[in-house]
């Protein structure tokens, strides 16, 4: 690209303020000047929706702390950022933006040369959530943005006139445990309905070792059930939800039924969608001529397998909009795909259990058409005989004929989930079983059993083969 | 292998067991026979060194626990364990073992098809631990065996009279941090005296960071020094040892200089050792027609660099003894090297300090003749707002030319240690630094910032080359 140009980016989170700062980077290393404007709809610039459970669980003092960046030091750093702008239309044959200032309610068109496409994603909110007209039901509500936190977390504190004292989570994934998390560890009773077994994205024998986790720290745990409609009190607060034909009270409700690409804007222009609703951008996050998408609003390519897939990550989008910015500025960067690695963790009222997986599951292995085998493995995370050794589950997925590691997923004890990043290089790297089990992995008896419990399970699996 | 044989086994700890096991079953698959004798010295059978410390300190209640498997135990899977049998000559041309059971005198000659020599290694004493003379000084000790251990679970409940006050513990490497430890938790106060930094198999500026975890534990930590003399009470026992010219007060001793290969068996039967003392076998672990050896009296072969190495460790003898087994039994397994892997921690007084390190340090890199780059990054063991939050520095080390990792070194507080296993897949597999930037580790606010720590460091120095 040459210098002189200007990039627009469209959104200020991760994927966005990626891109604007490599693209930066890369110009003035070449000697050449971009100007750089963002724009963002809201007031809050990088911040980190994954910590907002732990706000609400009071581990964390205030939603400040969650943002990496202001939009001040965004601006120190030599970036144009504009809040409180809605882009309204993107006309990519004029090369404008149309966007207006939410405070004075002046349109204009900003003309691009190079455009970054970083909407992100929205939380999914059922009918039922919304009382059928739109209007949200008080008491019930996402996780995503820092002002859902605050409410949740305003919520708690007994804003509505009552301190909660039953909650609801609604969805059995990633925000509906660490939800759940924070509702037991603020003292609520609290129930969790889940469509399917709790944790999806694992094997439904180890989402159950999850489930009988919750189970043991006092959360009702529904499953096979959806909420399909909600019951409130005379001011419309939540009372109570109702799914498979039970009411469960409810004062609170959250909703982790997890989240869609926010990508109409994108669409109105004509660019294609995919199946799961995001962009596609190649493995350059190019969408059109001059035209780039990262993050959230984007669907990616699963490594193993190759199929298009939906993972609204901070990874990724952080990934991604460094390697935008990396080839709008000129230079050569892809994405290389993800694994789907994720952990996270229940620790509540005595009871912890950490989740780590990567690849795909059983299920998408089936589908895929892979001859895949598998076998969980029990083990300790430290040595057997030391104080702090959990029990821990390691499931192993591999392909029969070529041996070839497919997926990992773990569920036990503290010190299980980072463990999945072993799993995740392996994978990553197009290793076999095999090739695991004689790998120099560490061991210390605070840290590990002799083998390390990823390898013992690889080896088992490879010693079947 | 033909069925009908015998395999005899010099050694019973992991690395003898496991050839032992592995032979029997790879044997059993193929429909023959082997008759497996093992011949221990000791009456312990695969017992973890590694656990002393630990039972030293007071985690582990009783040094059975340590036993992974007794010599009964190993009995019932069809191996003739004899303990107390102590191997006095080779004769691999008569293929004859000879052997004196220690109780009865009773001396033999044991005929051999397949032999494996797993006789392990010996901990360093230097002359002043034994007044010059050879008798150990009361006090003075090393951390090997299980009567090592039995030996200062006692020394520290009093049993020469008194409890002990003072311990200095001489040796800076993982036995020395972890024996400091259990001093420091058990209430001594303690001083360390190390010839070069803590933990010399760590860059110094890692080492650094290292001692001054033990300062702040109250631990006096004293480098560039080595005790060259002991003084004694008048019933002999310990009082102080003397190290570059000063006195340090100490009623017991632990020295942690290290193991030597115990090797002398192997040499007087006309097999050769390498430089550092060890045997030096194939791949294979074949160290003549039908002779095989494994663990810690071997030397290794580094994977990066391909120089022969001495890393005494349970995980190399349990893969190299398997290695052995499944050979001698006709099977064909290779043992692909060591990268030097290791983690261990202090964490005693109010201080917790995770050390790993994977692959050569920067030291062995200059010697080697590579053009290598190194970088140390800062960051935290999980999302900065978390209150589990720990400082951790990650040094990582690639050769300038071709970017690729060539070693990883870490320091920081909970849950950095096993993060080194990250960093070994990736060496293991040959990465380059860019490789392990752009894989998909996994992310949630209890275990790691957006990009992991590893990551962070690897993707600094990518961008720096």
């Amino acid at each position: 690209m040459a210098g002189g140009q200007r990039l627009v980016v469209v959104g200020a989170d991760a994927a966005g303020m990626s891109a604007a700062h490599q693209a930066r980077r890369v110009t003035a290393a070449r000697g050449h000047d971009l100007d750089v404007v963002v724009l963002e709809r809201t007031t809050h610039t990088s911040y980190s929706a994954c910590g907002i459970p732990y706000w609400v669980a009071g581990d964390v003092p205030d939603g400040s702390a969650l943002v990496a960046r202001t939009a001040q030091e965004h601006r120190a750093m030599g970036v144009a950022l504009r809040t409180g702008v809605e882009v309204l239309a993107l006309d990519l044959s004029r090369r404008t933006v149309r966007a207006r200032d939410l405070a004075s309610g002046d349109v204009e068109n900003l003309p691009f040369d190079q455009l970054v496409l970083a909407t992100g994603a929205r939380a999914v909110a059922p009918d039922w959530a919304t009382g059928g007209d739109g209007t949200p039901v008080p008491g019930v509500d996402v996780v995503k943005t820092l002002d859902d936190g605050r409410a949740w977390v305003d919520r708690l504190a007994g804003s509505a006139g009552r301190c909660p004292e039953h909650a609801v989570v609604v969805g059995g994934g990633y925000i509906g445990l660490e939800m759940a998390e924070a509702f037991v560890r603020r003292g609520l009773s609290t129930t969790l309905v889940t469509r399917g077994e709790v944790m999806g994205t694992l094997d439904r024998d180890l989402g159950e070792r999850v489930r009988h986790a919750l189970g043991r720290a006092g959360v009702e745990v529904v499953v096979g059930a959806e909420v399909d409609a909600v019951g409130t009190r005379p001011d419309g607060s939540v009372r109570c939800v109702s799914a498979g034909g039970r009411d469960f009270p409810g004062d609170v409700v959250a909703l982790g039924l997890g989240a869609r690409p926010a990508s109409e804007l994108a669409a109105r222009a004509g660019l294609p969608l995919g199946d799961l609703g995001g962009l596609l951008p190649d493995d350059r996050q190019q969408v059109a001529d001059g035209v780039w998408a990262a993050g959230d609003c984007c669907e990616s390519v699963a490594r193993i397998g190759g199929e298009r897939v939906f993972v609204p990550l901070g990874t990724h989008a952080n990934k991604q909009g460094r390697v935008a910015g990396e080839n709008l500025a000129g230079g050569s960067a892809r994405f290389e795909g993800v694994l789907g690695t994720a952990v996270t963790r229940f620790e509540a009222a005595g009871v912890e259990v950490e989740i780590g997986r990567t690849g795909p599951t059983s299920q998408q292995i089936a589908r895929a058409g892979w001859d895949a085998v598998s076998l969980v493995t029990e083990s300790t995370t430290a040595s057997g005989y030391m104080p702090q050794a959990s029990p821990i589950a390691v499931k192993v997925i591999a392909d029969r004929a070529t041996r070839r590691l497919l997926g990992v997923q773990l569920v036990g004890g503290r010190g299980t989930a980072k463990r999945v990043d072993t799993a995740a290089v392996a994978l990553w790297t197009e290793q076999r079983v095999d090739d695991v089990a004689a790998m120099d992995l560490s061991y210390a008896p605070p840290f590990s059993p002799v083998w390390d419990p990823v390898q013992i399970a690889c080896r088992r699996l490879a010693d079947r083969l």
